[in-house]
Formats: structure tokens, C-alpha cells, sequence
């Protein structure tokens, strides 16, 4: 699991006086910087990027305010040929405030074809998997219970 | 369906010179405007606000770019009785670059409960509702095939 | 004068119920788009590109709110020999919200120097000029009138 | 002097594959918390808040990047009756990025007055004052030398 902290701004607050739902995708982008450096060590964007989005996603699960640090949780949920299902997690006063999912495809821009994971990122990024048993790997059953839908 | 028009900003581009991921449900959200007014036809942050989101989603079909405006459009995809899950889509010449979802619930923020959906906006939003057949009304399949995974 | 409309996001809006200041650089820029294309007619990246900021300045006149569109004005207020101040305002219901200033240099980024202006940009940023007399042309005297310091 | 450190995100680049100009003033804001909190020790937005912008500044001196961490040092410059300019600093690798002020006004909403600064956050805001000889507190000069117009 990699964790990042954020503190909100007083501008990541909306006309309902809490935490804008724009501002997860933006948090957990952030909260994937170390998952990014494990394809591209230094973040140099003059190398050729080989990371695309095919698909993100958050449930918001309690409300978060102005006032206390956010935490970021990020594990790996899925390992597929090309891409990776990472699953994520905002902690505010320990209390779970949202959760989601990204797709991340390793990818080559100028041949516009997805490619394999290589070995030593597909090794590194297992030591990052949820484990089985773990709720998290229940799809979406933790939130429904929470959510006010 | 509801339309709106936006002009990608030059900081909208990110390292790969690719309109951000994470600009997305920001202009998903702006789209959502006029969704907005049904409840609140002011959208006077002073009335006791009704409307909170639920789960957002976002499937990136295809890459989009500074220099040419995004067309947003948004249709209802799902009525339930407390609950509209919007769907939306950003289109650049001619072409469809995203696609999303988003489940906003009608709420009470002091009960702490969901309300049912008045009966005039329930008319309303049935006007904007995906029909039946609509290839936008079957699940991600679309995405699916263009999509690098 | 170039105008551009915005319609306030309803994460635009902070704590205070009303635009976040850090929205203002955010639609300056987006205002930017006609000026940007004098220098770069289809904005494409792939070219080398050749502005770069120096300054950015925001004064808060009155607060603006959700709800009804805002039109940003731009206009050119000085022209050097590399470079360009452009001065913005961004109006509300027929009043004036926040004005501001960018200054932005015609720039070479392998070399590391500016460029002179070319003839014909310069011709047409003189169109765009703030005439003698304007109010707008006295440097910050309104503003003052009506900030709360 | 207060700290703060932001990791840049992969959206906060932009054409340029540099940080964009926009994401300064957002940073700013950020780095404004622990002058806010002299304010609002808890940032509870049920308070009636008493502070408001009344004006920004950003001189952008040297390109920031992706891959790695930004400080940002916040100092006030100048103490008002009722407002405080702040002036802030980015720096990125030990050099210094980016340079701005913030004036911020204690102010009444509901009077629509300014207010004066209470004692005990003034004499609290000293402590956190450019000293005399600091060439911080020199208006501009260091930017100028490095600023490419």
C-alpha cells in the first residue's frame, strides 16, 4: 500500500461547505505518484511516457471537510496482461470518505498498442495487491452500505 | 440531452499533451448545470441545498486536445426513486474522447436521508432519458471496444 | 477587446459560498485563448511553442457567485519589445468582479531569450489596445475605490 | 516563515511540460493554512469566517516540473490596520520557482466592513515577518534580474 497526505484548500471546498467530488480524481492522480515512478523512475517527461487512463472511477462514501489532512491509500486490486485495476481510498479523521478505481494501461504512444507489464514492475507492483479476504477485494459491498443512494 | 460547450485551457494539458483525466469530471460537472436547475432553478447557495453525488465514473475513449472546443452532453440514464444516474459524454471534432456516469441522489443533508424524486422533475428529467435501443443505454460496450485495454 | 463566457462550476465556489479566488487565473487563461492564437493559430503543441509568463496579477473587486455566467474582457495595456501586458476583468450582473494583469513574453525556450514582437502581431495587438483615457489605462486607481482594505 | 510541500501532479503540467502558471496561486492557497488557522484555529466553516482576498500577485522567475517536491515559505511582508500582505516563495531543487504576495483583509461580511487586527494575531503575525536587510523585502528587485522579459 503507498499512502500520501493532502490538506485541503480552502478552495477544494464547494457550495455544500464540504470537500468538492472534483477534487478526488485530482487527490488520488496525486496519490499514484509512486505506482507512476515504479514505469518512470525521475517523472521525466522528455522520456517516452508509456502509462495511459482508460477508466477511473469514485464513490463517495461520507463527506470530507476543510480543517484536518486527508490520507490517500493506494494497492493494486488487479494485474492484467497490459493493465493495472488500482483501487484507492481517501481517510479523513479516520473515517473513509471515498473510494475508487483506476485503470492504467502500459501503453506505446507512437505504435498506439497496449503492452505487456514488464516482469520487475509486475513483482514490485504484486507486493502492492490486495490481499484476498481483505473487504476491499468485495466489489463495491462496503460502500453500498454507506453510500445514501 | 442537455448540452454544453467547453474551450480546453492551455494549463487543461497535461505531460503527455493530452487533456488531463482529471479535467473531466470537473467538466462533467459543469455540464450538469442545467440538471442542477431543475432543483434549484437559482442555484442560490442560501436555499437549503437538496443534491448530493453519489459515484462518479469516467472511461477515456479517445485522446483530446488544446485547440479545438468539447462538446459535453448529458442524458439521463436511470431514474430511481431517490436517485438519477446521468450519463455524459465529451465529444471533439466529431469525435467521442470520454465517456461517464454519475449517480446524484435528491437528499436531505439535515435528516440525513434520501428524499423521493418530486413528481414535476421526475416529468422533466424523463424528457432527457436515453432511449431505449440507444447504443449510450447498453453497459460500457461501446468504451470497451475502444478502449486500449 | 476579446471576450470569453464562463459559467461558474459549482466547485468553483468555496467556503465563502462564493467564486474561489484561485478560479480567476484559472478563466484569465481561458480568456487567453484568442490572444495565444496571434502566436499559435491552431494552438498545436507539436510546434514549438513560443510564450511564456512572467506576471500574473488578480485584484478582488466583488465577490461573485454561482449561478449566473461571467464574462471575461481582455484587452491589451502595454506593449514592449518582447513582450505583452494584457490586462482582464471578469464581470457579473453588470459588475465588476476581479481585474487583473498577465504579463506574457514572446520567448525562445532552446535559446533562453526573448523574441522581439513580430510586425504583424504587434499590428494586431494594437487593436486590442486600452485607448488613452480609459479608466481602465490608470493603473489600479479603481480598484482601490472599491476594495474592502 | 511557514512551510509547506506540495508534490506536483502529473495534471499540473502543462503545453510546456513545465507547471503551469495557474497552479501557483492554488499552491499559495495551500500554503496560506497555517495563517488562516491564526484566524480560524479549527477552520470550521459554521463560524462566521472574517477573512477576505483582496488582491494576488505570482512572478513566475524559473520553470518548475514533475518529479519533484515544491516548498513553499509563506512570510508577511506588511501589516495593515485591517489587511496583511503575505509574500510566498516556491522553491523546487533549490531554486526558486515562482514568487507572489496575497493581501488578505480581516473583514466583516454581514457589515461589509474591514475589522482591525486583533492584538494577539498581530503580535503572533510579527513572528513571522520579513526581517529589515532581507532582500525579500525589497519590492521586486530579485525577480526582475531572473525574469526573462
Amino acid at each position: 500500500m503507498w499512502t500520501r497526505t493532502v490538506t485541503p484548500r480552502f478552495g477544494d471546498i464547494d457550495g455544500l461547505r464540504h470537500i468538492n467530488n472534483c477534487m478526488l480524481p485530482i487527490w488520488f492522480e496525486t496519490a499514484r505518484e509512486p505506482f507512476f515512478r515504479l514505469f518512470h523512475p525521475r517523472l521525466d517527461l522528455d522520456e517516452e511516457w508509456r502509462l495511459i487512463m482508460a477508466r477511473i472511477s469514485v464513490e463517495f462514501v461520507s463527506q470530507m471537510r476543510l480543517g484536518a489532512d486527508i490520507e490517500i491509500r493506494t494497492l493494486v486490486k488487479k494485474l492484467g496482461r497490459s493493465s493495472v485495476t488500482l483501487y484507492q481510498e481517501a481517510w479523513q479523521d479516520g473515517v473513509l470518505g471515498a473510494r475508487g478505481e483506476a485503470v492504467v494501461v502500459h501503453y506505446d504512444f507512437r505504435a498506439k498498442k497496449s503492452l505487456p507489464l514488464p516482469d520487475g514492475i509486475r513483482a514490485e507492483l504484486e507486493k502492492h495487491q490486495i490481499e484476498e479476504g481483505d473487504s476491499r477485494a468485495r466489489s463495491g459491498r462496503f460502500a453500498k452500505e454507506r453510500n445514501p443512494v
